[in-house]
């Protein structure tokens, strides 16, 4: 940590700084310039997160030198993390599609789902049977049926599961039938939730919230992380800004930013993000160029039928269609495609 | 619900979109400009947000009629909604100052504050036994001990405690204790919570989210409602943006548009919305001077020793020197501070 | 300057660093902690702004010290600046209110509502003669004719004139009738045209951009006042985020956090930040509450004929209304409201 | 457009705004539904877009049904614009990059990096002469010098020349050497400028604002080309929002939209993007997978001596290794690099 002292900071105020600094076991380094001094504060900068640092008299700002996140940073690990999914592992070399409905609706649907995403090279399930709606009156989900239809379809296709929890009440019964935890965006800093899918060690999919930093996103990784999990799988999702022609902006750049900062692998859900299913295509496409590990698309065997999120699922021939241009982009990127072999099989 | 189609739309494909949504029990109404059709579809728009319009065939955009929330509306109730805090209405003629400690962190802090905001005119008490942390690694409050400790500062000095809770599973725990819950920015779109709250009829005060636009804040604010508890008072409390001056962008306007579509009483949290001490007055005056039905205003006995957000809480100097220019504010905006008799007693 | 470096940076990398500062005339002072370096630069931070110090091979993260304004900063000068407007001064103790209809549309109209917002209260009249519209089939103003019925309604009724520049090569022929010539939001950082009026000596009204930081504005006014020109009245009037409801958010924090900043007055204008004409009096109420020093608001005979900003404007009964109850506000800040013996009288 | 009226609309105000409405020459359409009454407007909507509809008593909102844009629009022209840049073309089968320093520093690093950028396969020399800066005391470019140096190597190379022109003043010196014009996203909305460029049929390279929408971005063009110059390349650059991990949000999803909405070709510029060398090449490859026309990138001999932009140039060989891997990703994007042959040659 960095202080900037104001202009015109007293003697007894740079002592009392240091003296506060220097209590907690941190030594302080101090630089008098012409018209400001630094206090530089050697150690371990968390014990400071603690401290009103502002508000102490003679403080102008407060530089964070350290990143608040250990366990999820690269420094904590220099190789990559891979996280087991199923026969897979996202986060090594070949890029890995998770695909399925938005919301599970029934068996039908959800096996010929499961099959023909399969068949087309996806190697794991996506199907939501918790749903978080932004209004009351909207569609919420089958609940534990939908979570007895996603294992069964799994065991009939061998695809693994991932499915959201929005409760910790439910992170049990959820953790019972699906093979990856998913942490949807506006849960992102539910913190109870983040501790209780830490306490297990069933794989975490992390999307990022709407208002969250990269800094923010890896936080939340961290509370997962400090409680013993360490399979967490970043997404990103779109963030919130003024732009309307989409549902969201992608933050395209966070995907190179965290393969920077962090071990953890790193997907991408062009479905949110662009929120129509004809950007799907291009956003899948440009989150392989820019390096993510994986992609997470809804597919829907009838769109303007599904009861969530019809406007950006694909269909079966969309599907197909992406996939196959998605190896030539994996290619491009240097990596494979899991499960290419399976489709062209 | 209003479809616009694409140029060149076919008859086929305006005869489908027609059967969909009159199928569903609305009408339509078909208008043809030169340009481009539009199909008007009334009855219950409800109905149609689960239908994902943009996935049929000619639609080329769809605009909202109706507003998403009803019993948040204005339409529901035409006259304001009054939450009783203790002896003191929000939402009625006066001005009601809730104010406290960020966190609770022991019996002596939280009983000279208490009794010195008090006799400066504040009505409630905040104060968070269980807090939401960016980082895994800070304070996260004393949890059931805070709230006793809020228990037996309410009975001594009269003051109704508000204080968060963050996890289904300690909704009834914390109701316990508090004579409002609170929900914090970071779970407002955390819809188990919500309707955890919505099971109870104790008056909820609902942050706004980083990312939550009015709209949202009030579909937030139904979940709640639509369990059957009407007790809800809204809180602005800054919106993330792309500037750095300030923790948070306070979104002052939010405040006389909600007071516009809603019946709901609003406060304003100047504390979090600034993020430093010097812009608690300020935000403090002018969320007044918009309309605002109160204030939460985070207040420390030695603000550099605060456990959490010590750069923001003001010390009990300011806050007497606040609450004396507050009065000025309220009486300009045409009504009293609820209180101000106490003070001046 | 502060140069946070690498985990792992090798001595020569320091070197290599430290003789690039020191090359260009400033000291450094370097702290080793455990985890990282420290390399504090002391002296003219200006001139390592044109250093692309993230490339230096080791580079980690840059801290500014320094404030990047020196002229707009409140180190240059203490006092507040107050700039002179007719009779009255920005940046004193009074609140002065400037209004007048979005554009010139005709001698009547502009003769009629400056009688009227003097008799109110106001003390400068507003007018745009070229205007900035998004759609470039949008009224553009009326140009010079606009301009020269600005200055005989100005020779009618004393109120000096604020009216917009848009092009470098107009500055003289607007400078040749306005009082204050106003730069708007979307040229706020056209910095060819700031210092074209930088050349001048007639105040200029600054328009914080919509994608502007507090520091950006600032820097546009360091633009005009490098020039020679320190007459500079900055003006809030929204910023560009996801929120829709209102037309811009109206960013009422950066109000007191430019008083803090800088010497130069500040006005705000909540006709352009609320985009309703229902949300301009509790916006320009919350503005002189947060310490504004003076208001911008639109006007026109007949708001819903205006050629331009008809949804935002005020008719003259409501102005009157405003400025009534304006007053109290101003009182409540400990302020006055300039030209209201003049409505009384 | 649609005008949805007040709850309680009177049958006074409904007749009124048809009046209004129909003096325009429009034609209306009213549909009575239980909760609301919409008004479609049938006819040249851009006539409408001067009226304040929502200043008229008892219109609640206002929904745009055709796009504000004509010339810009698929709707004007189906096929896709090619705007001629030198011998090739943007916007027709390949992919083209536009490569160059920041800034003009003088002859020798000019035609270095040119000979360079030329043999690793760039078509076009990018730098700048005249150079906007956030702060007035940063290096603001050579000038006419600089511009006499760009068609020195343009005559060396046969690179056509790429430069940013900033003053309406300077239209016409700056086209006496440039090739394409390129507006700068700080003056997207400066109107007298757009115009200026308008006039002539030199291509415009015109940058999206930091606030600016894909709505606002062909607003913008719409000026140029209604001065009658219809060679506008669009250029994404990034967004201003809360994310500060990287310098600009890249709004990679603007990509396909723009290829949606307009016939006008479409460029990245994943330097300004990312504001970091080591995210360019990600963003590059991403952009051209979303289906970009072309890439302008910086490229400088010796980043760290940059006289601006350092932080985000890449230099030679990190140059070549970007056009190396670009050709596959071109490729996989069903195009080719314009100039790969060259480099292969």
């Amino acid at each position: 940590m960095i202080i900037v002292t104001r202009k015109g900071v007293t003697q007894d105020q740079l002592d009392h700084i240091r003296e506060r600094v220097e209590a907690l076991g941190l030594r302080t380094h101090v630089s008098s310039g012409e018209h400001r001094t630094i206090i530089g504060c050697l150690g371990d900068e968390g014990i400071l997160q603690n401290i009103p640092l502002l508000s102490l008299p003679g403080v102008e700002t407060v530089h964070e030198v350290l990143k608040p996140y250990k366990l999820a940073s690269k420094d904590f690990a220099a190789d990559p993390t891979r996280v087991q999914l199923g026969a897979v592992e996202i986060g090594g070399a070949d890029v890995v599609v998770i695909a399925g409905p938005c919301s599970v609706e029934g068996r039908d649907m959800l096996g010929a789902t499961a099959r023909r995403v399969k068949q087309a090279g996806a190697r794991a399930l996506r199907g939501g049977a918790f749903k978080p709606r932004t209004s009351p009156y909207s569609f919420r989900g089958m609940g534990e049926d939908g979570l007895k239809l996603l294992a069964e379809v799994r065991a009939e296709t061998g695809l693994p599961v991932v499915t959201e929890v929005m409760d910790t009440r439910e992170v049990d019964l959820v953790a019972a039938y699906a093979d990856v935890l998913q942490i949807g965006a506006r849960n992102m800093q539910n913190y109870a939730l983040l501790m209780e899918v830490g306490r297990l060690r069933r794989p975490v999919l992390l999307k990022r919230g709407m208002a969250a930093t990269v800094k923010d996103l890896l936080l939340a990784a961290e509370y997962v992380m400090s409680q013993g999990n360490t399979n967490v799988i970043l997404c990103e999702r779109g963030i919130r800004t003024f732009e309307t022609a989409t549902r969201n902006t992608f933050d395209l750049a966070a995907i190179p930013v965290l393969k920077r900062e962090t071990h953890l692998p790193v997907v991408a859900d062009p479905s949110h993000a662009g929120g129509r299913r004809d950007l799907v295509a291009p956003l899948a496409f440009a989150a392989v160029a820019a390096g993510a590990d994986g992609l997470m698309i809804e597919v829907h065997p009838d769109p303007e039928t599904a009861t969530s999120d019809g406007d950006q699922s694909l269909d079966f021939a969309e599907f197909d269609s992406l996939m196959e241009q998605l190896g030539l982009f994996a290619h491009a990127a240097g990596r494979g495609l899991a499960g290419a072999e399976v489709a062209a099989g």
